[in-house]
């Protein structure tokens, strides 16, 4: 008998059919003898219509009083689910966060959880109840409502499941598991059996958005065993591990991610003294932008070429930061483009192979892909190159580091 | 500087635009250097809404499921309004029933007020924020979310007046205060500026239905000064009072109400034996179904003619169950009546006034108006009678007993 902490977000828990779906699936998992935790995220467009409500009342609404509003809808989706387990003969009691006791900091609308006490829960697991508890929310420790941000409900589920010392923690989505790349662009594309924790994570930010990266540093901080399942059909999924020890066994590449929500800018000839990067990135960080890649060349004259991606939605603001700038320092000109797509191998394989990088690039090259940029982590090698050049890198350095051929990692 | 506690139901709150209205008569009263502690209820519809949602899941919802469920329609409200003060730069929180610690007993649905932890309050208070609770919710002593039933707002409202000492409690409707009758029939109608606490009671149960009547009791046991006002227009609205002391100022009928929900039937020709009324009642209690008033006149041939009211929604229901009673009892006919009205008039001042119920039934008499049933209390006179004459009788009976003319009681 196992237990198990369950979280199905909003699409699979969106109207009353697929509630009654899901309880379907929990009443498999009791009728096997597990103990379950389920978290469960508002349905979905409800969250959209409370801050809607909210907007309509104030152009800027009150953090503390904003998590009030928006934790209604995972209240709402426990009570239903709570029925209807009930409906099936499965005894269950509904939660919100602050009767569950998870307690966070008072970061309201970002709050990072603190402590979770487990006693409540516990009880109703030793009676033979299903848990069921209202994801992406907390209170701090003066008693008020906070909520975690969008896609919380992750990380509630990583908690719960630290806290409760869970055999696995389950995370229920659209997509039956993580995939070599996305199956949409290569036919070919393969469910991975496995992945490990830093593979994920590196996924995850570049795109391949399963799972919320801070649910996944959770799992990592707590060693909290994750399975990424689909919420319409059976099958195993994939599972998330920590254990790097047989690295070895693994092929080079685990997967390919990519991102076209990119643009990229350049400053061109700017004069080459210390100084001149925090000078050309202080307007755009001050404006509250992120910036992903940056780059610079050696240079000759005395001046080089600095560049860097943002979102593309920041793309004309931090263009018009620049320019200003522009004139300030003394460079030769601005540059930017918005049609470009950053793709990614990924895997912690590269550690212990030489030759991954040229062997990505020649796969590219041979294609006629020009590559604008280059970044490297210990596990992940990125490129940025035109957006028209995507589905071809993608499907290209799938095959060019077989993985339509994984068998090594299904089970 | 006063203390109020002010009560804004559903149709008060049901809109953006109306909630924007509420924040503007509060802030007229923070101005005016009050301090205020302010109880919502959902949205008008809002609670209808969770209510299909969770017979699209179940026929029998769980109590304390459906508890969780609608108790987030309060929640939406005062996190709402709570934002809309903030905006106009009034310091504000909100907070649940089970955050302001209304601990209830365990009867979900219908739960009652046992105990209200003040002291949250009062510091928010203290550091000059006006409080915004949500109605009509509280926790049993477990944590577990409970609900005061419909209309528990009020209750909330003057339970939270009782615990805080509040100078008084505001509860805002969509009338600017009790009438002597409905103004919709009768056009001289008069708005009361005062009204006692028995008067108030008997004038709710009779379908007045400005305010519940478990909140009038709750006023009257903890001696709460409760002003009921309009929503939507300034007034003095009306107070109820608990000093009967100056009951022989008062006029004799202090109002008239009445309804036509009820139905009635009668069972004719029922042999006179001990028990035999709770023989005819047991079966209409045994289905849940609630008499109101009940006659049995003296008989003849030791037979009698039974006769009592019930909600017209039961009607057939009781028919039924008195038809098949009546082959088994030894009855001459069982009879029903669906077109009947319910008149009443109420007064303190009866207690010390006689011939108060001649002159209703002179009056009424002199109309042509039949008396079908007749029941009193010691502050009230009700009859039935045909349906079709009732805003004749109201009209007849409202101005018999001068009620245009109440000038004695305003202020």
């Amino acid at each position: 008998m196992a237990l198990y902490v369950k979280k199905f977000g909003g699409t699979s828990v969106g109207s009353v059919d697929r509630i009654e779906a899901v309880a379907d699936s929990l009443k498999a998992a009791r009728d096997a003898g597990d103990d379950v935790v389920v978290v469960v995220s508002a349905m979905s467009g409800e969250t959209n219509r409370l801050i809607e409500l909210a907007q309509a009342v104030t152009d800027e609404p009150a953090p503390r009083e904003m998590d009030v509003l928006v934790s209604t809808g995972e209240q709402v989706t426990i009570a239903l689910l709570a029925m209807a387990l009930l409906k099936r003969g499965i005894d269950a009691r509904s939660y919100t966060g602050s009767q569950v006791r998870i307690t966070t900091d008072s970061a309201h609308t970002k709050a990072r959880i603190q402590n979770i006490d487990q006693h409540n829960m516990r009880e109703d697991l030793d009676a033979g109840r299903v848990v069921v508890v209202a994801g992406f929310q907390g209170m701090d420790e003066q008693g008020h409502i906070t909520t975690l941000g969008r896609g919380g409900s992750d990380t509630t589920a990583v908690a719960l499941a630290a806290a409760l010392k869970a055999d696995e923690c389950h995370i229920y989505t659209d997509v039956d598991g993580v995939y070599t790349t996305d199956p949409r662009i290569v036919d070919s594309a393969r469910r991975l059996s496995t992945i490990t924790f830093e593979e994920m994570l590196e996924m995850a930010s570049l795109g391949s958005k399963v799972l919320q990266i801070r649910a996944v540093e959770f799992a990592g901080k707590y060693n909290v065993p994750v399975r990424v399942l689909s919420s319409f059909k059976q099958g195993p999924g994939t599972l998330i591990t920590f254990d790097d020890e047989d690295d070895m066994e693994k092929p080079v590449v685990s997967g390919i991610a990519f991102n076209r929500d990119e643009a990229k800018l350049t400053v061109v000839g700017v004069t080459d003294i210390p100084g001149c990067a925090s000078r050309i990135l202080k307007p755009v960080s001050d404006a509250g932008i992120e910036v992903d890649m940056i780059l610079q060349n050696v240079g000759s004259d005395n001046r080089t070429d600095f560049t860097f991606t943002v979102h593309r939605n920041d793309y004309r603001q931090s263009l018009e930061l620049l320019q200003a700038l522009g004139s300030e320092l003394d460079v030769r000109a601005v540059q930017g483009d918005e049609h470009i797509a950053k793709v990614s191998i990924v895997g912690v394989g590269m550690r212990s192979h030489a030759g991954v990088a040229s062997r990505m690039f020649d796969a590219l090259s041979a294609e006629g892909i020009n590559i604008q940029m280059i970044s490297t982590s210990e596990i992940k090698i990125s490129v940025v190159i035109n957006e028209k050049y995507l589905e071809l890198a993608v499907r290209t350095l799938h095959s060019a580091f077989e993985l339509d051929q994984v068998e090594a990692r299904e089970e």
